[in-house]
């Protein structure tokens, strides 16, 4: 069998007229009488085969009756073009069946989520989520399209750890031999490592936080990148994570206009991505969220509620800056006017999405990140080599994370962020 | 502070004769009497920085003495070229310390490899590490760039899993709240769920064996890019892995020339790999084998010492293929001619290096498969949602799966797989 000469859904527009052969299954169908209609997908595109009991033996047409939902199919036939809309059919005048699928669970009708979720094996296979992974996978190129164009080198952090990264909470627990280590909640601490090698550094990986809440914002297992940069501050850190972001938008506007619509995903607001973002300071959005019926004080972090209040009054992505130190981690340098805050910024998605990514000048003081170190309860000789990193030509530098399902999620448009990853782990899910 | 319109020392020649700015650190250092010379590094490139007494006032001269190993400094001078070689280098005219370096505590003597790893964090700044990661930052993005070219889809798998992936030894346990979890050995079983939404499908991400052998080949904790593919057949695949290769090998060979020569690699049996790769079968590599002072049979796995001696006899990659099916994976198809034989090919490095790549065909019959399950000693209903795949739509299928690490240690020729990762875990070594 010649796989290769075969051709995909993409590409039936090149062949208008010639017969071809492809490979696909059949994710709909309907027949009357003499003819029948099956609704194909190969992963690159869908389009339509018209099964006519005209064009093929009485045999075969008769076996082309035994067809069900999802049922995997080799195809040969005609390409024709739709007379008015850019849509591709084919006339069948072959096929063979790979296989006749059992009665596909996920039928038309309406399912419950945890019916779907405890089928994410299958549910991968419908339009939606099939536009969704698209969209991923191109926010993921374009990350490393632009960590490339800017000089960023990927340094892989570790994902088994001796110590937390960040608190000491929300940490899970792995056997490793005889010892106790735990699986990583950032790679921040080890990349800032590599700034002193390589200037700008890079980690793209899952990280893990044992998170509790059960909220449309938190997965219990997701991917993060997490940059760092010597000789920096924050305004070019900033300046950065903007243009970082508007290269994701925009080619996802640009490439995925199919998986766009398929999810009714309202674009206009999207298209904001080229204007400059918003920046205000925690403690004018302390002030507005007040004014919109939040009681949240100074001293506080934007809880979820906060956050959806907030971003709906935006239309473009939103830097906070300033948060108060005390509820930022160990390691966030001071702002220089008021070292009761953090020299930080979170930048928060519009239309009720929120957080996407952190970032903070770091402390770049050896004395000053010891005291930190043991004014948050954790202990300087967990961090040692970190401190180390302050001993040895320490530099001004800074960095960020972003929640690639986060920023999945608010591109896509999604009411809960399970859908932005392949296979969602969250404290009642761990299958499949 | 305006770090953005400072220069990097990779762009020196565009600006030869202009007196510019730049940040650094001084990785070294010697200095005779008036004149001092600053061997330094900011991540682009290395260059030299002479510090005169002629240019600078007595005062400045006299803080340029304090300098020392890893100081980290803010230069401005005016940009020369070595008489003869293709070198810049920077006239001092200002300078000013972001910190002067307490003593390095790597410096050019002869260190253990016990130091060395335990001072990790300060070791990736060595020319030989920075160049290390240089060329596995350059295959990072040349997998990217091929699995782009050639339709896949990135579909990132769980790390945390209900079930053993591969098998049920050298398994890593989570406790996941009230539950028992365990740490992915492969993406492989996951992504084949998506090959039938998107045709294409790959992940690339750290995968976790709790190996309790100490070799120079093995990580307790490594990366690996899964790939896998609808309608296909081991031609096809073998031909996917060897264009990947190449173009990972090729983009090394035309982006890192400064780093092969700092690793003193000698390229020639690199630049073969624009040539066909060798292919020979399980029962040939076993007789070669035997000639060659090896005891293996016919119905065993190569070992460690097989694959070194084997891989020296090659000046290019080599596919072994038709390896027993009883020491291969369950989820392997048997070969059509000899159901004994799985229908499976390992790539294994020239030069000593061995496996870098395995792959097969995937059985896709559902009750061949749930025999294979049993006959491996697993629970079928551990594999309930990976057996569904064989019941809706089937198609012939494979995939593949590369060693980061594995390659990176090929590709710059070195001695042990622990200096191809930044962090490496190993079962006496989590530390940093």
């Amino acid at each position: 069998m010649n796989f290769m000469a075969k051709i995909k859904i993409k590409n039936l527009k090149d062949h208008l007229g010639e017969v071809v052969e492809l490979d696909a299954w059949i994710y709909n169908l309907r027949s009357s009488g003499k003819i029948s209609f099956w609704q194909l997908r190969d992963g690159s595109g869908f389009t339509q085969a018209i099964v006519s009991a005209d064009d093929l033996s009485e045999e075969k047409f008769a076996l082309s009756t035994k067809a069900t939902m999802e049922t995997s199919v080799s195809i040969k036939g005609k390409v024709n073009k739709h007379p008015k809309k850019e849509e591709y059919e084919i006339s069948v005048e072959d096929f063979s069946f790979y296989q006749i699928s059992e009665e596909y669970p996920i039928a038309k009708k309406e399912h419950g989520i945890d019916f779907l979720m405890d089928n994410r094996h299958l549910w991968l296979r419908s339009k939606r989520q099939w536009a969704i992974q698209k969209i991923r996978n191109t926010i993921i190129n374009a990350c490393y399209d632009f960590m490339r164009d800017n000089d960023f080198t990927k340094i892989d952090a570790p994902i088994l750890t001796p110590n937390a990264g960040e608190n000491t909470t929300d940490l899970f627990e792995v056997k490793y031999f005889d010892n106790k280590v735990y699986l990583s909640q950032t790679g921040q601490l080890y990349i800032e490592a590599a700034i002193f090698a390589h200037g700008r550094v890079f980690d793209f990986g899952p990280t893990f936080r044992a998170e509790k809440s059960k909220t449309r914002r938190h997965l219990t297992e997701f991917w993060m990148m997490d940059a760092e940069m010597a000789f920096t501050n924050l305004a070019d850190n900033l300046e950065i994570q903007e243009k970082l972001l508007r290269s994701m938008v925009s080619a996802v506007l640009e490439k995925n206009k199919t998986e766009l619509e398929l999810l009714e995903r309202d674009t206009k607001i999207l298209e904001n991505i080229t204007k400059p973002f918003y920046k205000i300071t925690h403690k004018e959005a302390v002030r507005i969220l007040r004014e919109n019926g939040s009681d949240i004080t100074e001293n506080e972090d934007l809880g979820g509620d906060d956050e959806t209040i907030l971003t709906k009054l935006y239309d473009n992505p939103i830097f906070i800056t300033n948060y108060p130190a005390a509820i930022k981690a160990f390691y966030m340098k001071r702002n220089s006017e008021d070292s009761t805050r953090a020299e930080c910024a979170d930048l928060l998605a519009p239309e009720g999405y929120g957080e996407i990514i952190g970032g903070s000048q770091r402390e770049e003081n050896y004395d000053t990140l010891k005291k930190r170190i043991i004014e948050f309860g954790l202990k300087p000789e967990d961090y040692d080599w970190y401190l180390d990193l302050r001993k040895y030509g320490s530099v001004p530098h800074g960095g960020f994370g972003f929640g690639l399902e986060r920023i999945v999620t608010w591109i896509c448009g999604l009411q809960h962020i399970r859908e932005s990853i392949p296979f969602a782990r969250t404290i009642y899910r761990i299958k499949p």
